[in-house]
């Protein structure tokens, strides 16, 4: 087994950037077994790739996926395109048996992500969906709250992922906005994704739902003059999950004012917890157990004693940022490499998500409750 | 016209406390037309209502509520006492003609409410109902701001009541947990009321919803052993108003933790505000036409510039608390009868929030979307 | 012994109308011993007094507030008129044998309380001065938790009153910007007191200070044109506790945007507490004690299992506000008055803080460090 | 010119970590004009350097820093080891020509900083002091606000820099404890360097302080047994600033339950800012010009239309984190070298704050107000 770990990279927007900059950290903050080396690197064009390798620190580059998929030197793949091509791309990755990292939404519908995962787990080949915000320290310690039973068993669920990135009616129709390159679920394929997301992981499998979405800037102006916005900006839902535990999430694009909005508070029948992202080195603790006079929710302030923070940092308080969950996310991803085993979330937990908003288009459609 | 009112009042209980608290300080606080004069106070018992009017200073006192409505002394009565007594109450106040304020929530049912509501506005006598935390310096400004436009039009609401009172499974059994004596609906019908009554206040009428609920501690024990909980411990809905908003509602008495869990956030096309009763003297307003890099909520601190703040304090952040809310009811059901107009919010107000909850109920059992 | 005390008020202004509303209220509220009744008024005309008297309900009226003192119906006084008058008034009060309370700054100089206090003191009377913000229920309980010994031994205190209500320059001229009507000390005299009332409940007394004050807005207009301001805008001093504590205070009338920026923050060997009175109804516990993982601010809203929340209200976080304070003065003063025991804060403890004004003054004058 | 710059970095602890980290991401994040290579890196051993380069990724290692500096492929130094090594090994790299990053404090004394100040100035090379936290987007854009005037004169200032690594009395003693390997300036020497520095930064030149220091903890365990600490665990400091300003600080290193307490407020003449560390993504900013129904501090969220933001996220509110300061340090000290322009904060900078903390020394030995 080679030392090191030769990473392929197709998209240099966006999450294209993170994932270059967390590759090339994560080996000196993580220390993992093997250290990834940037090898490969893919956009849509010849140069443009070129010109990205260069500024970024990629040592080749490739205008066709294809070819970077198929490069013997290239070990794994990291996919941070627009989620229409995930497809092709992942199934290019299992026939070339690259272990590959897809960003989220992993399919473009729920059937798409289900036969994703299915390819993935019949080669046997490490896989990993791109769900960042569950991977704070914070959201990892509520994890470990919930797990180890410390509030009690959980009876109900408040949460949401709340931004505002459409809320100007000036803002343009885009990709986002058209069912055709988008998809049918606009902020509710989006955002609720995340949220969606955390609650499965959090609390567990949801059993039924009902939602309800609306359109609320029905018209935008186009390359070709005003067009109709053909999916959601905003939405909530209630949610039954299989342990008895209900909850609501509420989702949205135009939430004025809500910028990370992506919250959640879990009540048990022991204690809470509460989260917002916007504050994300913090969580919100309470234990019903004190005595009456000292009750009270407490602010944890992450450190050195919660998860995965001390790679960052040696001080309580000091902060990690929405770049560190991208690292903790490479540091996993080379570990399901390197042991071959997967690690939490898999393409199949991306089709759970998927399952959940193909149900919530039924739902508000068909105006009931809907069984998962 | 006396220029004194003399009022009776039902009930020593909690909320009796607080509105002869109430009574005793409005005159000097907000100097009405027509000051008012603790006159008598009725209880279930002579002696116990004889007892409560010399350790709280009224003047008089009986142990029959009937007595005191008939008296020709009490100019108007003010209704203190558990759900199951306002409608006969109500009813002997119309025939007698007392104006008459009554504690949330009206009736026992949606079709008690509209009872009463019809019979005091046949009787065109001036009347009201007690939704007291809409009455913050804090919430007056929150409809102020909406209906000024200030925020735009609503397009979405997040709102909840949760407190957790019953969250420790060891309290018992009580009136509040059984159908015959409390209601079938366990916090719906009582947080939920005043929360519903909030977003029809500042948001306006509800045309549908959906909702569900759920009994968190099936059994507590009772006077005669172990017995069920007969109505919901929590439970959240969603909204779809008539002006085109939408939104969701959660409830709790279980909510581990949330103390005053009275919280909104109202998102319009131009701004948003959002509120915590926890912290009743901010109101946090987001004003969407500011440059970029000056975007964010910000935190209003109630002041003298602010509804019914100055009466209280001269100071802007010395604040006012939940007694203040019952100050400022009193008021306004003293310039009601004064002016002989009622104030906001009538009995047909406390109908309104009945149907809605009558409309949850019918939702949660029969797993569908509702019209109102 | 009468069941009841007459009260008489000498002052209709800002705290005349707040102790009048406390007075009207505490009897229900509290169920003192000894209910008051509101007997007399005074303020400076004849005209004037009937007026108010009538509007705020007191039985009758004088414009000479010796007619009050000397009134045989009179039982206790309570002085709400402005600091110079302070002295005449208390010194009346003892030669009439009437228990006073006095509204703070106790006199115009430490000498003068000092002659004040030893006044009442000779003469054995109950007196009290109106140091309300230390009476919050956070307050109270923050001294709990101290004396307790629950934080260790403190350490160290971070305090500060500030205010803006002159940070306007536009803002005229009064009797507050002048030496001869008002006082030397400035913001120091008027804020800066009721934090070092609060540090000397909750820490003990101070040994040494050093003090830093500035006029920052040097003219205002007054009747007769621009005028120079006369006295410190806003200042802070070093301290050193007689039990080894350090720290510091701020006050400040112009610290623009903070309303009732009332905090300290006191750390101990073994925890620390923490406190903003524009959230009055929390206080935040620390426990250094917990394990690693579970350390963190813990807000505790106030509730009927602290100090004197209950007379108030029976639910959590429900809340109480400025005028609670002054309830709770008012039942402390009946108190006193029913069993001869002066309450805390006597005319005594409004003397020590008029000292460490009176050594700040003397520090800032001096450039130096100051005994006390 | 050699289009990248091969950085030699002395150190592999704490922030050896960080800067290693940030010398590899921000090549990619902030496409500097001449891109960075992890050249050599150099501890106190041979092995040590060696095992340490190959987990972190440095392409060669040395045990001896004067190899580092002396080499003829390591371009400019990065130094992050413990103050006392900082004088020679800065003086190596005037010697050698060898741009030069230097953690804080700059020296062990304000001379000894004056003294590289000096040599660096004369040989005209690049310099740069490690205050990172003045560097987050918040407090980038806070001097901005100042700098344009939007809150008017500054004319208070609150600060503080409190932590509590040392709060536990179990805690052995370090170097950190003992003067001759540590500092006479134990908090004050540590975290007040930092606080000192954002004064400076924001408001300017400090004129003269008052300072009081004290020990909390007087023995903590040592390697031989129980030994006396021997310079401060907390104080506070007064001070008057050039402009007229005057302010307050606080800086501890036993504050129970503040783990990032770098905050300040700084109030001016039309508004003011506040900020926590603990919360670094925000910065709350007042405008006394409002309207006073709609006055209050406005929480700003960090996005891209502020400083040094987009580099790292494209939301609002994704949120930057501790490390994200060192890679912008990074990126201004390339940028120095790349130019040839000392960029803020350089050695000198350092020893200004260098001259504070000498003051504080002086002002709290002999009690006494100190001139700078
Ligand atoms: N986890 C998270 O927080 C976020 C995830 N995402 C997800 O990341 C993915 C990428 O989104 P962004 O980076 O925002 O998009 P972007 O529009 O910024 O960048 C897309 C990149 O993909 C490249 N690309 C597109 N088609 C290609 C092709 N056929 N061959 C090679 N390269 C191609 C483009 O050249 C571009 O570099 C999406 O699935 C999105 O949903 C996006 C933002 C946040
Ligand atoms: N607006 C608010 O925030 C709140 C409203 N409430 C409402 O106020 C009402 C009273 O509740 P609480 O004060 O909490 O109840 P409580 O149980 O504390 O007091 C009820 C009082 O009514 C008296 N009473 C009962 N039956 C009577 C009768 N037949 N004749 C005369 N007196 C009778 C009892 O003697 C007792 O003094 C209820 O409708 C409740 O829903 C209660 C709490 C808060
Ligand atoms: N504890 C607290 O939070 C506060 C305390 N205060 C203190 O309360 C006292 C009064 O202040 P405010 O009510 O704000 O003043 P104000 O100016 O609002 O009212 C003063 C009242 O005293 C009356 N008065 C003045 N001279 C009089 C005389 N010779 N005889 C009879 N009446 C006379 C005036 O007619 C007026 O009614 C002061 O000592 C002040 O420092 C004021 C505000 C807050
Ligand atoms: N800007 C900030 O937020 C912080 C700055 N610092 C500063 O950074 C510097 C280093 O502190 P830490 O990283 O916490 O220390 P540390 O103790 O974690 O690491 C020190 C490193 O220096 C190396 N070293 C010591 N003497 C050496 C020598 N003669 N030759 C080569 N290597 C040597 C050690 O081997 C070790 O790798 C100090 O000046 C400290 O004040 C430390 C923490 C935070």
């Amino acid at each position: 087994m080679k030392s090191e770990l030769h990473v392929g990279l197709i998209g240099a927007g966006y999450m294209g950037k993170a994932h270059t900059a967390a590759y090339q950290s994560v080996g000196a903050l993580f220390e993992p077994a093997r250290r990834p080396v940037c090898e490969m690197i893919a956009t849509s064009t010849d140069e443009g790739a070129a010109d990205v390798a260069k500024r970024w620190g990629w040592a080749r580059s490739t205008g066709d996926w294809r070819d970077l998929v198929d490069d013997p030197q290239v070990d794994i793949v990291v996919i941070a395109t627009p989620p229409r091509t995930h497809y092709p791309m992942v199934m290019a990755c299992v026939a070339a048996r690259k272990p590959v990292f897809c960003e989220k939404p992993l399919g473009m519908s729920a059937e798409e992500s289900l036969a994703m995962a299915e390819a993935v787990e019949r080669a046997r080949m490490p896989n990993m969906v791109g769900f960042n915000y569950i991977r704070t320290p914070a959201s990892q310690l509520a994890r470990q709250i919930i797990a180890s039973g410390e509030i009690g068993e959980v009876i109900q669920v408040t949460a949401e992922h709340v931004e505002d990135y459409l809320h100007d009616p000036a803002l343009p129709a885009s990709w986002r906005t058209r069912v055709a390159t988008g998809s049918e679920a606009g902020a509710l394929g989006d955002v609720a994704t995340h949220i969606v997301n955390a609650c499965l992981r959090l609390v567990g499998p949801i059993e039924s739902l009902v939602a309800d979405t609306a359109i609320v800037q029905p018209r935008r102006d186009g390359p070709h003059g005003s067009e109709a916005v053909e999916n959601d900006d905003q939405g909530q839902m209630l949610l039954r999950f299989a342990n008895g535990a209900t909850g609501s999430i509420s989702f949205s694009r135009v939430a004025a004012g809500r910028k990370m909005g992506y919250t959640y508070r879990i009540t048990g029948t022991r204690g809470a917890i509460a989260f917002d992202q916007e504050d994300q080195n913090a969580l919100w603790l309470y234990d019903a157990s004190r005595q009456p006079a000292r009750r009270g929710f407490q602010k944890l302030l992450m450190g050195p004693a919660h998860p995965d923070y001390l790679a960052f940092n040696q001080g309580v308080g000091h902060g990690t940022g929405y770049n560190e969950q991208i690292v903790i996310e490479a540091r996993d991803f080379l570990q399901a490499v390197t042991t071959g085993e997967s690690v939490w979330p898999t393409f199949r937990d991306g089709y759970e998500v998927d399952k959940v908003i193909a149900a919530a288009l039924v739902s508000n459609r068909e105006r009931r409750w809907v069984s998962l």
